[in-house]
């Protein structure tokens, strides 16, 4: 599982098209979030000034025909014109030559600079800026023309083709001063928010023009400049820098590094604050003493560089009059903290013990009882339409494919129409009542896997299955309530990452074993027809006119080859296939009847298809290709859509498949039981207390999958705003019990993924987001409703269950094994894994290995690696049921890693226990920081979280 | 196909593993490659210097227990000391904080600089550099003695796990001035050549001293400075920067600012060269002259920036004082005139015209005589035996595939023996005689079809096949002569990529589309048994002990039905399975006796098996992966490993797949004809006078087919010395023409890709590069040697002929698909129709995107789909075998495309025609840049040629 707080990002990667969950945005964002929902402060506050907008308008074409022409722009990202292909580059960090800086700097140090200037129109801007002592009365007349000359934009606009802003460039006059119809037509118009202002750069190089002429302006009050800007916002600063040819280039570069300075937030608090040239300079020179150098003949200067995920963060280079300013709240935590803070106890309010029975239930619903009402008046946004549709087909999925692998591995017990009802039900008493109402319950993996060893236990055993599954339900809630009143959830903090990824791999791995053997085991129901193998022997036999059946006149037959070659002399026989025969009231005879060919192949295939497609379809999410809605769609239905696509392909080929069983009534599916289970039923009365046992050891199981999921889901990074409510859900987990045991239902517990999915589905984002930035993740939107909604339809869907039985079962083992597959490679232990194949050179910039001795790195492995063949041992051997204990056994092993790896190795690999991490000061934990004296040389965005991507346990 | 010079790569993706076949890589390679072939001169000559090592030693642990450890080093990019995890950090691009320059140069400024010091031994430079006036005696002892310890190396060899350099640091005496035993096994000393010097930088904090100490000294003669060095290398260089801890981490970045200003080639040239401190702290700032600068709150400055692809060339930063030095030849070519000179006529003087009958040939063999001997001398290099390997191989595979295709398409009248044995002996003739020996004959793609339309079309007018095709051939060869004799083949120049991606996407549709199709057809001959369809109806029927075979007393059959179900009143009959029925002299009686089960699914099976894993084994080779040897095998064999796989997979089960056809001994394959075809068979006289119309057809596609393979392979970029020869390359094929029609061999021509794997594997490499640097391209071993001895070894093969009976056709049929979508995924024609479906938001940043508007790529891939769509109709109607005309009519819509659109675009999106080309002046061609008055704002990477990747024609 990936876990944010510890993320390995691999930053040498390309830069990714999924919006990154950015934790920290800080005011690098630059646009305020709109919206009433966006309330939530950051976490430092800096002085927040209006978003800028900078555009350069160069004068091309001196001295035949001048014109202005918009050839760059920036909000946070360089976009560049191109100028050929009329388009805007992709935004890109803006690079600059050094020399344009110093230029630059001493033209302004010579130049006018106005500020707090009055203009209230370009007319009055021009008229001042003009007003420069080297310029006679004739060039100044000729200047203003030029200044009020109407500039070319490029507006581009998403579905039409690009057009100009400005076709007839030369014929501008005073009347236009008024905003253009392009300029409110402008997309880009949406993506500022109220408040918004802009910078015009004009730079270019005129004839007419003895020396250089540099003027920067602050306006006191913003002012829209006509058609200057391609979207109409009102300006704030504006630049002009102009000069003879000699420089060339230089105005261009010139006018770059101003825009660049500008939409630099540190440089820009300062010059709006500015109250002198001295002012602006020390903003320019404070800028330098920042500025990353690469050297010339490593780096090519003209190449662009594509937006990183992450911008920097804002706090680390917050001036030291602002620093002091703010006081010591601004101190920025060392990403050490970070990852302390953000992984180890995210949630950690919510596990303190409080000593009294039942004293974290009290609490907990104490906490929730204050949110209730918002919890459903939270609901009314559009977003949560559209988050009940995707989850609803989620979850329709996975009834549908538990089910279905339920009722196979209890042999018909149980099967999909439980797998409806008991989602419905369970589902929306858990929205109701839980402490975590964004949780979706699911039949999941390791429950599935415990219920099919209990099944060919008490099969083995010849008991009576349901009766005595009620029973250790009824155990189950009771051990349940135990850990309740005891408080036990605190203990998920010994629950490191290796305990969470030796859950999850020993799951995955069950997946993928057997989904492979499921499809093996259809090979030998449905023999493959070898060349000798007694294919066609079959014969259809009618009664004879007397109604005796045709005799076999046999020798006795030695061996089986005798069998077939033996003489028939059969009457009343024909040729027909078997089902037609037995219509016509015949019975079909011989060793090929039974054999239907071109099954398992054709399985085989079903198989591949619905893995291979749900995979790539995956893909698609992060590729180049199509519209995001589209891709979005296609990347969350991708299991959804590759089950159609198999049943589409079974249906034409029309053979006989093995198909998904379902009932044709609403009624259990195993025959002759009603809905209540009977409580002893053909068992002994000793069974109901022996239940006690693998009610222990399922309770384990049930404990860690539960609290797992809670401690992921209620992670810092996701911001949630009304807490958590681990002993609340762990309790309605408990009551919900006894209730699905005694009708016959799966057992439910929290689903990490199908649950972050929702969350995801539900996340609050800034809306306006400049070019080229990943927008920043405000929150999610915590209610109820849209979970209960989920949960009635998929009740309502109970009725569309005869549909299932077209679908047939190797495409439910494809989806299993993709399952598996997706939930094995998202974890950290895979990665280390693929490392022992990666030649050191090669291995990718993972951020444990840059402090981890890659020898360490691999020994960690290699025990994880080891506990994982003792459990795959123990699960193939008749003691297989034991298996929750020996996952809780993992806790143990972990804690003995202490005495092999030093904390500080632990705590990049995995994560410190409780005791270990009180017993370490936090400057002991990183010693090679000590001689370092300042920062860590780790990028901050290494930290960064991601996307949620995990999958602990499987479903 | 890939066209280097006009290559569009996409800037923002990751970095690649694949070394890039560099071509201008200047002097920024900094290690001057060896070898005494290694003599070919760069193109530009820039004063050259020893490639220069760099290491920081850093004094840490002050003031407990001082010590010096390596933290960084340097050659072209950065490598820093992971301290946690003891390994070297993945080389990147070096980035610093303009300060640190800025304090380096002021501390230089006031500090000691010695130039061309004549210390000898570490002592005496550790003398010479402590005496500094600032300096008490006792001050400068403690310092003399701290210079003297020992420094820990971080020695990271490939095998073992690293280790440290000096197990005991604070041991060091005067007796270790020699070099120690861990600096001479460090695997990083191969990395340099001969004469390779050493820059060693020390700095840190150091309590004692009041205020910082500057050193910077350039040794008279390169010293070995015993242990300072992690490799024993002659130090150049020496610097010191120690001082009072105030200024913390600022030793550390300014020793990394002179570490980086010394692995700058510009910096290094003048401070070689330098007489005062006035020269190197010009140095100093000419180098921050030309820096590139990030502003900080767009880029994180711990960031570590991945090698580029390319170094960006040195020529474009010479100094202007070298620039006057070398005259107008350092000239720096233009982006524009790069793509032309590479990709337009690279092998002009080949290509142009001697106005003489013959006179081509004539030039071609006199050009090509006078390397003979050097073909056979050149070819002794241990590289050649692994080529031959891998060419072997390849080829092997090529001529089982074709041969199987052949024999399928003609039912039989060519086989899989022909391929082989027209493989070997045609291939080693024309590595004897051709121009370009390099290239490998194959029965390509494009022949291949023309021969299925031509066995259809004679199989449609009832002709004898091969004596037809005898005559083509003959007329084939004449038509060739002709086209050498007129010196046709200089007319390629008119074929450009418009063309070539016409041809290649055409025959790779065909390619797919057969093999899809041949697929479909086995489903029809081995028909899936649906429910109800007629698999079960199969008697074996055995003759009466009378020798009456026993009879069907039937009534008339109305319908189908009717037969099924008649009454059989069978004597003497068993349900044995076909193949024994016949056995035990029975014979198999019913509907369902001719059904093979299971084979068509199984044969999907095995198609996807070959297809799947022969595209996932290619893209292994550009993965992170295994060693690169084992990386570099498993994608060069993936097909042959495919096969592999498949053929283990079919006959683990045993079905009775259909198998490629192999004649059991060394006979033609179609039956009892002799190996000469005779003149005439069955056909009319004048049909051999007829044979010059389809001859026309085929000798416009072997020209196309041959001469655009040609030019491929004989660009600029592969730096070949030896020349082309167009017009021998066609005299020999012309020449063998006969010679296989006669024998009823396959057509050859020269094949692309193989040729160019041929070429590849013959790179010569400079060997000694930097971390994080792609090895240099410095040519191809050109001989005559490795062709031969793959040939020799192909006809020898002919005995294992019988082992490939084992070979399933579906796996052929896989291979065929990978063969079509690869080809046509590696054309720029793809990747436009692509962008048809990307946003233009997330479309690539390819070079034509950014200089041709989106809608004019666009008009142009419509234009090349419906010339792709009409090709494929006429392919489809009877007049299918015209194709050819067709394919070179493709020319002139190109020359119609002219009136569509501009120069400028047809520049970015094909190239331009000779006429076009001479009538456009250089200046005009590029608008854009007429007014930026310089340097394009290209990133002169993107015009980089990649590594051959070109699959034009699909063989």
């Amino acid at each position: 599982m990936k876990l944010p707080g510890q993320e390995e990002s691999d930053i040498s990667s390309a830069s990714e098209n999924v919006p990154t969950g950015e934790l920290d945005s800080g005011p690098g964002s630059g646009l305020s979030p709109d919206g009433p929902l966006d309330t939530d402060s950051r976490e430092l506050e800096v002085p927040k000034d209006p978003p800028l907008f900078i555009q350069l308008n160069e004068l091309l074409g001196w001295p035949h025909a001048p014109e202005w022409k918009e050839t760059g722009r920036w909000v946070l990202f360089e976009e560049k014109l191109e100028v050929g292909a009329g388009r805007w580059s992709t935004p890109h960090v803006p690079t600059m030559a050094l020399p344009s800086l110093q230029k630059l700097r001493s033209l302004l140090a010579k130049g006018l600079v106005l500020l707090d200037c009055p203009a209230l129109s370009l007319q009055e801007l021009t008229e001042q800026v003009t007003r420069v002592e080297s310029l006679s009365p004739e060039l100044r007349g000729k200047l203003k023309a030029l200044l009020l000359q109407r500039p070319q934009h490029l507006i581009q606009t998403p579905c039409t083709s690009p057009c100009w802003g400005s076709a007839h460039p030369r014929e501008a006059s005073q009347e236009e001063e008024a905003p253009l119809k392009e300029q409110h037509q402008n997309p880009l118009r949406q993506k500022f928010a109220a408040g918004a202002e802009a910078g015009a750069v004009l730079a270019g190089q005129l004839g007419f023009l003895e020396q250089p002429l540099g003027v920067f302006v602050r306006l006191r009050d913003p002012v829209v400049l006509g058609p200057l800007i391609e979207v109409p916002l009102p300006s704030r600063f504006f630049c002009l820098l102009l000069g003879p040819p000699t420089l060339g280039r230089g105005y261009h570069e010139m006018g770059r590094a101003v825009a660049i300075l500008l939409s630099d937030l540190q440089f820009q608090w300062r010059v709006r604050r500015a109250s002198s040239l001295h002012d602006l300079l020390a903003a320019l020179d404070a800028f330098l003493e920042e500025v990353t150098v690469l050297p010339p003949g490593r780096w090519d200067p003209t190449a662009r560089i594509p937006p990183p995920k992450c911008l920097p963060s804002e706090h680390k280079r917050l001036p030291s009059q602002l620093r002091v300013a703010k006081g010591p709240s601004v101190r920025r935590r060392t990403p050490a903290e970070d990852r302390h803070g953000r992984r180890q106890h995210a949630a950690n309010p919510e596990l303190r013990r409080t000593g009294r029975l039942f004293g974290g239930l009290v609490q907990d619903v104490r906490r929730k009882a204050s949110w209730y009402p918002s919890d459903f008046l939270d609901a009314l946004h559009p977003q949560c339409f559209s988050a009940v549709l995707y989850i609803y087909l989620a979850t329709i999925t996975n009834a549908i494919t538990f089910g279905g692998l339920l009722g196979e591995a209890t042999d018909g017990a149980q099967g999909v129409l439980e797998s409806f009802l008991g989602t419905a039900v369970t589902g929306a008493a858990f929205c109701l009542m839980a402490g975590q109402p964004l949780t979706i319950l699911s039949s999941t993996g390791p429950v599935l896997v415990f219920e099919r060893l209990l099944f060919s236990f008490s099969r083995d055993h010849s008991l009576d299955y349901l009766p005595f599954r009620l029973w250790v339900g009824i155990w189950v809630a009771i051990f349940c309530l135990v850990l309740v009143a005891t408080e036990a959830s605190v203990l998920v903090r010994y629950f490191t990452r290796f305990t969470e990824e030796g859950f999850c791999a020993l799951i995955s791995l069950i997946f993928i074993y057997d989904a492979v053997g499921k499809m093996l085991t259809l090979t030998h129901a449905y023999p493959i027809q070898r060349p000798g193998s007694p294919t066609y022997g079959c014969l259809c036999q009618y009664p004879d006119p007397g109604g005796n059946e045709s005799q076999w006149t046999s020798t006795n037959p030695k061996d089986r080859d005798d069998i077939l070659s033996m003489d028939l002399g059969l009457v009343n026989a024909s040729l027909l296939p078997p089902p037609e025969c037995a219509q016509r009231g015949g019975h079909p005879r011989g060793p090929g009847c039974h054999t239907v060919p071109d099954i398992a192949f054709f399985s085989i295939l079903l198989f591949l298809t619905s893995f291979l497609f749900a995979m790539a379809l995956k893909h698609v999410k992060t590729s180049r290709f199509f519209p995001s809605v589209v891709r979005k769609m296609l990347g969350d239905f991708s299991s959804v859509l590759a089950i159609l696509l198999g049943c589409g392909l079974d249906s034409f080929l029309g053979l006989a498949t093995p198909k998904l069983m379902v009932p044709r009534e609403f009624k259990p599916t195993l025959p002759g039981r009603g809905w209540l289970v009977s409580p002893f039923g053909a068992n002994p009365w000793w069974l109901s207390v022996a239940a006690a046992l693998p009610a222990l050891l399922l309770s384990i199981l049930i404990f860690m999958d539960q609290q797992i999921t809670g401690v992921i889901l209620n992670r810092a990074e996701y911001r949630l705003r009304k807490g958590a409510g681990f002993h609340l859900d762990l309790f309605c987990v408990a009551v919900l019990m006894p209730f699905t045991s005694a009708l016959g239902l799966p057992w439910y517990v929290s689903a990490t993924v199908i649950s972050l999915a929702h969350m995801d589905s539900l996340r609050r984002e800034s809306r306006a987001c400049a070019p080229g930035e990943a927008p920043s993740f405000l929150g999610i939107r915590e209610q109820r409703l849209t979970g209960l909604a989920v949960f009635i339809l998929t009740g309502i869907s109970i009725f569309l269950a005869p549909i299932l039985k077209f679908i047939p079962m190797p495409l439910l083992y494809g989806i299993f094994l993709y399952m598996g597959v997706t939930a094995i490679s998202s974890i950290q232990f895979t990665k280390r894994v693929q490392l022992l194949l990666i030649p050191a050179k090669h291995q990718p910039d993972l951020l444990f290995l840059r402090h981890v001795p890659l020898s360490r790195v691999h020994l960690f492995t290699a025990i994880q690696l080891a506990c994982l063949g003792l459990l795959w041992i123990i699960k193939s051997t008749p003691a297989a049921i034991i298996f929750p204990i020996m996952l809780l056994g993992l806790v143990g092993v972990r804690k003995a890693l202490e005495w092999v790896f030093s904390p500080q190795e632990l705590l990049w690999l995995d994560e410190l226990m409780p005791e270990k991490e009180r017993s370490i000061p936090e400057k002991g934990v990183e010693p090679e920081y000590s001689f370092s004296g300042s920062d860590s040389e780790d990028s901050e965005l290494m930290y960064q979280p991601k996307a949620p991507e995990i999958n602990i346990s499987v479903n």
